[in-house]
């Protein structure tokens, strides 16, 4: 067995044993698969965005996930306090700045969130990721939207030592670096893209890995990219229709285990 | 045929033929799940939580459910105003206190909700409704969070008593009592803890039985309880894995009548 | 091959090749259907409500969609300002007046957005829709809540000529007039009405045919009629529960292409 394969089954058989609370604080399109997609590898959910709670919710949670899609001025200062709390008790943080780029309030809402928190784990797109880096990192990642071409490697591992969390970007082929080590991820399938929350959904569960991770943030997140894209590869066998596939997919986040894991895993350390 | 399986039967068809509105106050994870629920077993679902149309909505109503997953300040004004009104035209209230005892927000919601409206069914897990009674009740509740043992029971009908509503803890064996008649509903399969909102769904179903009901809410709330499990037992045969398991019970909910009902269901009272 | 199934094929294509992204601001209940359909029928949805971000996320996409269900009044103030947005830059906008006839906030909302905004196309039920017109026109739709009887079809036209924009009304007989031209399209599935949603879901659908569309919007919104009903046609062989049917539905809105349409849509003009 490779030292990725055990690392995922020693994670994953972590989070089916200790049910690690994860906190959500997400957008209402992906508020109901992201609960299921948690329940189905074993961790327990929780979805709360009140000012008012989010404090005492993240100090009792094993990780805090936020997701930037459907924000709004009062959900960005939830944010903010669920993600200083984490900082506070030393449970990770997964931020996915979903459209960042697109609109000044998703742009800003990201850099007010890394200004005063500080992240564990960098997931999204490449052009979202990329959008948020210097301006050297810009350049690099110009006309990569897609490829994990070198000058996107490259960025991301300036990123990450920017920035000082693991960047973790999703596509064909995945990369996830903490700027010093690099994975590749190639589990995963196309249709993956034509189903909303799917990319939601895996930064949900890097929070669960890295809730149950001793230190390695980097190879915790290569390990949940690289399950989640092998329960995706498993799914497309029952189908490869978005709808029919997405049941499929979940189905196999609650049931593959080491069996299927061993040998399946498409991580290579760069 | 047994009482039960009539009157759930009975229920059930009264619901089919009349089609109850229910309106539902409740959290962004579920609403689209409960809507379905509901719409599966024959009733027609609203949500609407604004302040604005709260109380024309509630006033057109059969029953209104109200949950507190994902509360936040404005809603709580919202529910309050909703319970009231359901109380003024003298319809069932359902209350879900998801996640009460997790944190102070959640806890003082359900007792400001239960101070100034009527409840006519509280539905909960153990720990959930528990957290909501006297000292007394709590101290008897301890260390039975899932289990029903004879001190949750007691300690069930002594909160009926007090609140002057129905209690119905859901768990491995449910537990309904109003606090002189106590039914326990064995159907129901551990799957169901694995998927979201199938818990908030089986409340919005309360209120469509409660809301058809003639008087006995604790018979009308039990046979709910016995009908939504049987439903999982049945759908259970199609898959035990938790999103083909849903889809599944979603179905059995909308196709399932009284010759699948009648000596299957697994209810008896005390 | 009939001019409609050319029509329907032909933006079906479009849709597919183009990916033109559809901004939805529509309610909580079925903003994850929705997204799902619009990226099974080859569209990129978008959902966005904030005022801060409404404007900006308009300009960029390719229609817009407005749906009232769960309104609270800063989101309608961000539909105004999103469906300005819309005009201005001359993409067409989607209004679905879920629930407009149930409570004032409902229907004085749907008022407000078509006095400030231009609507390219109104789709609702017949009630909803009738709901919004002239005393003439409601007294035409009295009864004829679910019948496309001539009366209402009538009715239609002239709120077509009244608000200057295309109305739909879906039933089990679809009647859509740009007051000019009436296209009747017998598609679909009861069981559709049984899945939330799905209505929602046909308002998403025709943003994404008008936005495709060169000019004649009546004849799109009738192709999205017809090929949404189509695939629901389709799906009901495989299931017609409810919660099977949906993915089946959704699987066939991504798989079905011109061999499944030609000769099998039911459009007809008056």
């Amino acid at each position: 067995m490779t030292a990725t394969d055990a690392e995922t089954i020693e994670l994953l058989t972590r989070i089916r044993k200790d049910s690690p609370l994860i906190h959500n604080i997400t957008n209402f399109v992906v508020m109901n698969s992201s609960a299921n997609i948690l329940l189905a590898i074993g961790a327990s959910p929780v979805m709360a965005h009140c000012q008012a709670e989010v404090e005492e919710m993240a100090s009792i949670a094993s990780a805090v996930v936020l997701n930037i899609g459907t924000i709004q001025e009062d959900w960005l200062e939830s944010m903010i306090l669920a993600g200083k709390t984490a900082n506070s008790v030393g449970i990770p943080v997964i931020l996915d700045p979903v459209g960042s780029g697109a609109t000044r309030l998703r742009t800003e809402a990201i850099k007010k969130i890394m200004e005063e928190c500080s992240i564990s784990v960098l997931r999204g797109n490449c052009s979202e990721v990329l959008s948020l880096g210097s301006a050297d990192v810009r350049t690099k990642g110009v006309d990569s939207s897609m490829s994990l071409s070198d000058p996107v490697v490259e960025a991301a591992r300036e990123m990450a030592n920017e920035k000082n969390c693991v960047i973790a970007i999703s596509g064909e082929e995945d990369c996830i670096t903490d700027g010093d080590r690099v994975f590749r991820v190639s589990n995963g399938q196309p249709v993956m893209t034509q189903v909303t929350g799917i990319g939601c959904g895996l930064s949900a569960v890097t929070g669960a890995f890295c809730a149950v991770a001793d230190d390695n943030l980097a190879l915790a997140t290569a390990a949940a990219f690289g399950f989640y894209g092998l329960c995706g590869d498993l799914a497309v066998k029952t189908s490869d229709k978005p709808a029919s596939f997405e049941v499929a997919f979940i189905d196999r986040l609650y049931s593959t285990g080491s069996e299927e894991i061993e040998g399946q895993l498409r991580i290579e350390e760069a």
